[in-house]
């Protein structure tokens, strides 16, 4: 990697004034592991912070194969040719593992890459899914900061990073596509619950009439739970790439979630408990860090483990000697 | 409280007999805060160990009003006649603050507390629902260790308590009523999800219409929950006090699914899990006690939340500041 200044000023001045250069070379810093790196990248975001705030945070999660890019660049288009300035960040904790990476390869969504009001990045290298939620995080307040108004925030539906994803955004749009039969296809627990909305898609040709009857059992299973607020019930929808008006609908709901969640004041209690929510992650994550950084406690682990497994000792009687080692 | 010896041996060989006023003096000792009873408490349960795993632990939840007390009392009194000893455990946390507790008033299981083989034992006194639930999990051993075969712990559905009692049992039984309509009441987002199987309570008279359609609509929604294990698929049951079988079918699905993980070797496994996790439970909330006890950190914590609110600190720099404190 290059030398970069330690001098956050330049940064701040080429993120206000939307120099996609400045931009990427501020979140080159935020992904950096070294120290004076890290320093720079804190004062750049406290610099940065006041003018942050002003986009709508869109997450979008869905298992592989439910048409996630192809949603997600139609989407796009549709805001950026609206006049909106749409960035498009990405949560995958295994995009290193696996090599492949979503939203790694641009040339997936073509048309929304050679946009000029749009801005795509992939997700950061992480060895951990809070490291990689961490400086997500700060990307989409870069993002901001540089003006764009709409932060879609991707993440691909099969591990712990919807929770991650869902604690960021203003709206959760679960993507699903109807199964053979009755069930969905590799639809985790849990993450019904975490939706703000539901889109059922490819919802077009001989797909429609499988599409329809999910439609009404998943209407009626979110009729079961609880809604958090009295202010939104969680909508199923349909869209398709084939069809028009499907993107339309899921941004006017989007939308209609925004005002009404304004309206309610709940908008800014949702933003303020996740920014408290996440120091309070970030608190625990760093107390565990330490924690199995202490090389005491590091050797201690796979016997005191094996010997919880074993019923050998008690979780309560490990969980002390292991803090005592502190 | 009277002085209690700090010798375990006493303790331990009281367990083991099963005799009832040690079994009670070592929960007394388990639920002490003095330094002294939790060092004897420790040694006990080391020793008690190798006695205990030897029962089917089965948690129950429901909101109240959905007949909790009832069908356990059911339960428990056809289980302790067909000769089975049976402990009845409750997890509330909200016990010490409203007051009124579950099991809290004996005289709401009378048959079943008055029954020699049953044991009732209502939920510790404890300020967080980590210490609420520790201690039960303690007392669960103790049980085991003292012959009890069943082990059922109660929770009331409506706060963080199902996760945590979910997280030390074998089966998690979600009670449910028929609302009026489609909606059931007060399910709360996530519960469900913890379920292995769940029981639409009242399924009589009038209420039986209303129990049949909800129990399609609850085997619909489960239907979309991709399964943990292809051992096991949650089944929606009905039971009522007033007619004869249900208690005895909720049994011997507990029963089949415990045959079942026994065979798929996930029963041992999960168990493992839940030791392991518990461990680490306990690990995380310890570092967070000791965090928060620290003065510099205890003062901080107000202003430096404010700032997080109110935007003026990224939640990153709040955390990386807090820790400094350490």
């Amino acid at each position: 990697m290059r030398m970069i200044e330690t001098d956050p000023e330049p940064f701040v001045r080429g993120i206000i004034d939307g120099n996609r250069r400045m931009i990427a070379k501020t979140i080159t810093l935020i992904e950096s592991n070294l120290r004076a790196h890290q320093q720079t990248a804190i004062s750049v975001m406290e610099k940065i912070l006041p003018r942050t705030g002003n986009s709508i945070r869109l997450g979008v999660t869905g298992v592989p194969g439910v048409g996630k890019s192809t949603f997600i660049e139609n989407l796009g288009v549709y805001l950026a040719d609206k006049g909106h300035r749409v960035a498009v960040l990405a949560v995958d904790p295994s995009s290193q593992r696996s090599g492949g990476s979503i939203l790694g390869d641009k040339t997936r969504m073509e048309k929304l890459s050679a946009h000029a009001n749009a801005f795509i990045r992939p997700s950061p290298a992480g060895e951990t899914l809070g490291g990689v939620a961490a400086k997500t995080r700060e990307i989409m307040l870069i993002c901001e900061a540089a003006g764009f108004d709409v932060i879609l925030v991707e993440t691909v539906g099969v591990g712990q990073s919807e929770t991650s994803v869902a604690a960021m955004v203003d709206f959760f749009l679960v993507l699903m596509i109807a199964g053979a039969g009755d069930e969905l296809q590799g639809i985790k627990k849990g993450v019904l619950e975490l939706a703000d909305g539901i889109a059922i898609n490819k919802a077009d040709g001989e797909n429609l009439k499988a599409v329809e009857k999910t439609k009404g059992g998943l209407e009626a299973a979110m009729h079961l739970l609880r809604p958090e607020t009295p202010t939104w019930f969680t909508p199923v929808l349909t869209c398709s790439s084939l069809v028009e008006g499907g993107t339309k609908k899921v941004w006017e709901t989007v939308l209609d979630h925004h005002q009404k969640f304004k309206a309610s004041k709940e908008f800014l209690q949702r933003r303020k408990k996740q920014s408290l929510n996440w120091m309070w992650t970030l608190v625990e994550e760093g107390l565990k860090q330490r924690f199995k950084r202490n090389e005491k406690i590091n050797q201690a682990i796979p016997l005191i483990s094996r010997q919880v497994e074993d019923e050998r000792m008690t979780p309560a009687a490990a969980a002390e000697k292991l803090l005592s080692y502190l």
